[in-house]
């Protein structure tokens, strides 16, 4: 497997500017995230404070930063994470299409409250998954439920429902087409699958294992299953990088953007407010020059 | 006297930054600097990793930066900062053509290591000065020595020399214009009063108190003047806010940008390296959030 010197999680201004610098100074670098970079930047109505670039509308600025990425010849590795260990001499990404090695990781996933529900965290691994790509296999002939917080997960269950029985499709989330791809009264379906069951309107309360089953009690009553998986768009830091030292939610960091797992780097929201185009630019600077800086102590 | 909420005193990366958000959140600021920005940026090649402007030059960046100040409506007000006192509620400036006050400070005056001449510190005050304009007065009739570092201190000098009987003015710096505007033989001289002696290619290694007079010791041999007059760019930051924490030249700061003076806020080089455009962006737009929150705070 190819090792890169620096994989830079997370396509929001931090991530991007944190790929550039280490660009620049010609590191092998891997930029994991979504070419619609972040849905932050794309939903900005007008950014004014961003120094250089007055006035810039969300899409404006996306495009900006992708201009930026391609002068630099810097393609964007559409990935979302799932976990990230430090191996003591290097890192190994779990993403959902894949595995990734690098010297040093810079964390830039941004910030958003992810509160577990109670039998979660737990659970995790012993039930309770959170890629179904990765762990699909476990359930053959198997009752799986699906608590989905987007869209794009509906391609995870559709995956999951040709190795499982059964799959019970917590829907988290308004279709972006909702109201628009229907009809004559007639719904078009995305999951036409018949083993895939939509559930909308309810909530999950809380996830308990019984002897070889899970509990999934909800606001429209228990589900008795096989496992349950929770796909939501963020994972929580101390989730993504097991030992990661987090302090009221956000990635503590030095001035140079250091956590405390030697060779991991943290920079934008994820590190804490003001949630800031700029200020996670500049700490994307950092961080890249941090990461540098600790590849050449180790002779790179 | 007009007080403004917040002054911003350095018109680099940082001090444009912070002076971009504290104007969108409606702060009544007061920018001071130079319409040139800073030098460090006239004088960059080619910036490639300041996210979303990519392959700068110095000339260009500074034109953007200038253009986003004018679509705010900011202007620089030319000065230069000698000093910044803390006054408990609100902050004097003292400038080069007047005083300002304001609620408070964000300092992003950049880094340059400023070794005082040994007998400097000491005298500060005592026959040792930065300010000619300020201080002229006193030299009424009297020999004093300007030790100057940039050709626009020459303008400070001939002020100094209708007022002194005579100015030993130790020229520290290469003209713009050397070599351009003689002809024919003929220098042009910039200063042609005669009560100024340019002396050049001496270095003034340090200042002693006399009885009545001070001592300045150089390389080409020792003179004894009223004062001495030490004109720099920069101020180091101790010397320009009495009480400045500072460790290794560099101004202490919290995340927050906030330093050990209450109200006082520091971002860009002047806080530490890396010495980069965009983690001095980041760090003014921090500042100025902090500043307005410390505002918010007093109930302003």
């Amino acid at each position: 497997m190819e090792r890169y010197d620096i994989a830079v999680i997370g396509t929001g201004p931090a991530g991007i500017s944190a790929a550039i610098t280490a660009k620049v100074r010609n590191k092998n670098i891997i930029l994991l995230g979504s070419r619609e970079l972040s849905s932050k930047i794309e939903k900005a109505h007008a950014v004014n404070n961003y120094p250089g670039l007055p006035n810039q509308g969300g899409e404006e600025l996306k495009e900006a930063f992708l201009k930026h990425l391609d002068s630099l010849d810097i393609s964007i590795t559409e990935e979302k994470v799932n976990a990230v260990y430090a191996l003591g001499e290097y890192f190994v990404i779990q993403g959902q299409n894949g595995d990734y090695e690098a010297d040093s990781v810079i964390l830039a996933t941004g910030f958003s409250v992810v509160k577990p529900y109670p039998g979660e965290n737990e659970n995790l691994g012993r039930g309770v998954s959170y890629c179904a790509t990765c762990d699909a296999a476990f359930y053959r002939g198997k009752t799986a439920a699906v608590i989905a917080f987007s869209q794009k997960e509906e391609s995870e269950a559709r995956f999951l429902s040709e190795i499982a029985d059964k799959v019970l499709y917590f829907k988290m989330y308004k279709d972006d087409s909702e109201g628009v791809e229907s009809s004559g009264g007639v719904s078009i379906q995305s999951m036409p699958e018949e083993n895939i069951e939509i559930i909308t309107g309810v909530k999950p309360l809380s996830i308990k294992k019984a002897e070889n089953t899970m509990e999934l009690e909800t606001s429209g009553g228990n589900y008795t299953v096989d496992g349950v998986f929770i796909l939501r768009d963020t994972v929580a830091p101390t989730q993504l990088v097991p030992g990661l030292k987090v302090v009221d939610n956000h990635v503590e960091t030095g001035r140079d953007m250091s956590t405390n797992i030697k060779g991991l780097f943290a920079c934008g929201d994820i590190t804490g407010a003001p949630y800031q185009y700029v200020k996670s630019a500049g700490e994307g600077n950092v961080a890249a020059l941090s990461a540098v800086a600790y590849l050449g102590q180790r002779g790179k």
